[in-house]
């Protein structure tokens, strides 16, 4: 059946899952549904420990057993050791047919492999999978279909009961012996633990797993006493080195400083560019070159930030420190400056998975945005971004919490080179949709501008501002002038990944990987 | 039937609610259950209002009718109008058969009294029922069954599913456009909203009345935007006045002093007096005094408690400031002091109603009690305490934490003066059983101190203490002999009001009152 991006979902998909396809970013609006809820053990008894020896008595006492659904979350990003010491130990007990349902995976994960070879894992539901899982699962050795949400999708679809997460594992860089939990003040800090709030509140069986255990209370708790079973104490639950990268250095690449004053020129002459606006910006070359940039002009016009959204890095909390950024409302810290910033101001504040992007709640923080500056590996003359699956067909990046900003805010706006090596970015069709085209305002590359002709009145806005605007056609066809057309990707036939919509519904599919051949 | 503290629950009772009789404190532990759900309504479209005019508005856009539970926090204390504010527009629009679920009720609340009368409010479930709602369930006028929960028993009831709250209003010191509710910073400044917490994640419709309306977002926010449907600005919420006392002076009741120095010297000579003890107390007279008192063996002894937990005043307030309590755990803030604390104090932090003392989610604040010191109307040689109905047989208390850190605390100790006026306050019976015996370890009078038999440990601790011991039945006897066995109270028939135990069991009712009638 053919969505509203013109993408055919083949029906024996839509069979398999009972989902539905996409009908528009807002068709599920004012709908009503009864939320999920957990399956939990109540504990009356005051002297009861929550202690447990080991991972293997943890998943002894929550009752793990073939099919269950397990979930994760990914703060620890590329020094996360937590996913793979849990699994280690579902392996070595027997347990097959696990669905993994991690915020993300990265390739961290990539000792997972075997367990997918060998039928441990057959269902990953994710934002996105890089490395090795990415290759097994475009290359068809998981058995289920892989599930690419974005972060208010993941949300979503475990309040509304479309995914039951059986027992969830909390990597805590602090716990205390009766589960409080929190992102700060051990040996693995990662600043918040954002996305684990749903698995707390919403798993049948919650485990935080620690290499720090501090006197109770450990408080303010990110994860509550109230929503953990067991508390296990293990050497190491992340690599401080590859938790968060040094404050990165503002990029030298003169592309990228070209496509952020483009974007910061496109920002401060907009009708959102007042006192008292909202933003969001992604951690890329370009998004932290235009974050400083804009910085100098909010300073130059005194023009203040109420509130930044979303995933942080040094540049937001530079400005929130200065006090030209009234908030930050923080999902996930990218380097040491941004963990080291919400333990020092009070102003950097943790929110949750569900109160940032959740698009079934009763309204989260992307809905409040003015401004999102994102990237993308491809868009396309409909506007459609794709942040998943390369050009070449192989799932390589995360939904992360692109759709969930796109539809939120006022002003979406895009950054991409024009090319990456010798493929076009912009092409007529992306190779898969992660993000549509109603949501997406604006696409920037160091070529020129083009706005969405859906907001003319952004295209009013702009006349007389010197931005080298253009037609996303015109980009196209720019791009390829340069490096021709590419022929389109050729996959294999069987589905392997489902692209989900943040409301749940089917944006797009990913078929098996098929290496390029070479026609005559 | 007969339950584990011996109160004749009548069939008809347990017929007409499904509930079951109290089998004791621990009966339900481990029990697994699933638990309960909103029907929400989801604000993907980030162009939406939450705005409403008023009252009538909301009420309205929830979908108002007949038959209704409508939910309630007490925070404002003796100073809310929020209730009679929304109940007055629910009576306008002749709505009838209304259940109020209140964390509690007070005499501010007075106004209802006709709406009782003429069936716009048929079911009341509260903490307890002061001034004339009271007097009005005692006299039979409620056309069904008020139910009186503890603090942690309401959550438990909510979260359960035992009630469901179709809309909760929220009174809010201040809150933005979008719900973000704070307990601070407005003309009614509440401290915290600890027992509207789970109002707001398991009403189905969620309403916050402010009348201090902020710049977004209001943050950190108590009650959080993803759970609030409508915002509605009013004059006032409360009268600062009565929402808060001023800071209490310490008493000059010697009486007070007495027992306030007995229950600090038994404090400190039990097992639990060690560094990072935990400890909750009151805020009556004696047990305001006691903790002056142990404040200054604490000083002198060096000994940090690490956390004190729930209703807060001055005195702990003073303690956390000058560094002698790790932090404080707050569900209610009773004095302007306790209100200004944690304001500027980091270490004192709002916990919810749940992780207060819900006793069926995986572990609350009140189970990691050391020491608790409470008071209650009447004590019994079963070491039962009343704290809602008075000797008279007229509700007139609230069950408030009671029960809740009763049950949780290692030690649990009442301060009861031996006589109110010429009415024992240690009997051989309680009128209603509020709090089992089982859950309490210590009664503290002036003329004595009675430790629970079953607490032979306690009595071993406190061998070659100078202080008072003596036996339950030889305080009941003592106060006897001075002003005479009291005749039992006699009530009417009809039940009026279920005593219902934190595990959601009923542990005693409450028959109608019935005037006193001197004997010939």
């Amino acid at each position: 059946m053919i969505n509203s991006v013109g993408r055919d979902i083949p029906d024996q998909v839509l069979k398999d899952t009972g989902m539905k396809v996409f009908q528009g970013s807002r068709a599920r609006n004012a709908e009503e549904y009864v939320k999920a809820a957990p399956k939990v053990r109540a504990w009356i008894d005051p002297t009861e420990s929550k202690m447990v020896a080991d991972i293997h008595e943890a998943l002894v006492k929550c009752g793990i057993k073939d099919g269950m659904t397990l979930g994760f979350h990914h703060h620890f990003r590329n020094g996360d050791k937590v996913v793979n010491m849990v699994m280690e130990e579902v392996h070595k007990m027997g347990i097959k047919d696990i669905t993994i349902c991690a915020s993300s995976l990265g390739s961290a994960h990539n000792p997972i492999l075997p367990m997918i070879e060998d039928g441990t894992v057959t269902g990953i539901q994710s934002s996105g999978v890089r490395g090795k899982i990415g290759d097994a699962i475009s290359n068809g050795k998981l058995k289920g279909y892989a599930i690419m949400r974005s972060h208010g999708g993941r949300v979503r679809a475990i309040e509304s009961g479309d995914v039951h997460i059986d027992i969830s594992f909390i990597g805590a860089p602090t716990c205390d012996e009766y589960g409080n939990c929190r992102a700060v003040g051990g040996k693995s800090d990662c600043g918040v633990l954002s996305y684990a709030v749903v698995d707390a509140k919403y798993a049948d069986k919650v485990v935080a797993i620690t290499d720090t255990l501090v006197p109770y209370p450990n408080m303010p708790a990110s994860i509550s006493q109230i929503d953990v079973d067991y508390v296990v104490v293990v050497d190491e639950i992340g690599d401080p080195a590859k938790i968060a990268t040094g404050a990165a250095k503002p990029t030298s690449d003169v592309r990228k400083i070209m496509m952020a004053e483009y974007c910061t020129q496109f920002v401060v002459n907009s009708p959102y560019f007042k006192e008292g606006f909202t933003y969001q910006t992604g951690v890329g070359g370009a998004s932290l070159a235009s974050t400083i940039s804009l910085g100098e002009v909010m300073k130059e016009r005194n023009i203040h930030m109420s509130v930044g959204i979303g995933g942080m890095a040094s540049a937001m909390c530079k400005l929130l420190d200065e006090g030209w950024i009234g908030k930050l409302a923080d999902t996930q810290d990218f380097d040491i400056d941004a963990i080291n910033n919400i333990k020092t101001n009070p102003n950097h504040i943790e929110i949750s998975g569900s109160e940032y992007a959740n698009p079934m709640n009763k309204g989260s923080y992307v809905n409040r945005l003015d401004v999102v500056v994102l990237a993308a590996l491809e868009v396309d003359t409909h506007f459609n971004c794709n942040v998943v699956v390369d050009s070449n067909g192989m799932i390589t990046g995360a939904q992360g919490g692109h759709p969930d900003t796109a539809a939120g805010a006022k002003c979406t706006i895009v950054i991409t080179p024009l090319l990456q090596g010798r493929i076009p970015c912009v092409k007529t069709d992306v190779t898969t949709v992660t993000t549509p085209g109603e949501d997406v305002d604006v696409i920037i590359t160091e070529y020129g501008i083009a706005i969405n002709p859906k907001r003319q009145d952004l295209i009013e806005a702009m006349k007389g501002v010197k931005l080298p605007f253009t037609t996303i056609e015109e980009l196209r066809d720019l791009a390829y002038s340069m490096v021709g057309e590419p022929d389109p990707v050729e996959f294999g036939d069987r589905v392997v990944g489902i692209i989900e919509a943040r409301d749940g519904t089917i944006i797009d599919v990913v078929r098996q990987f098929k290496p390029y051949e070479y026609k005559d």
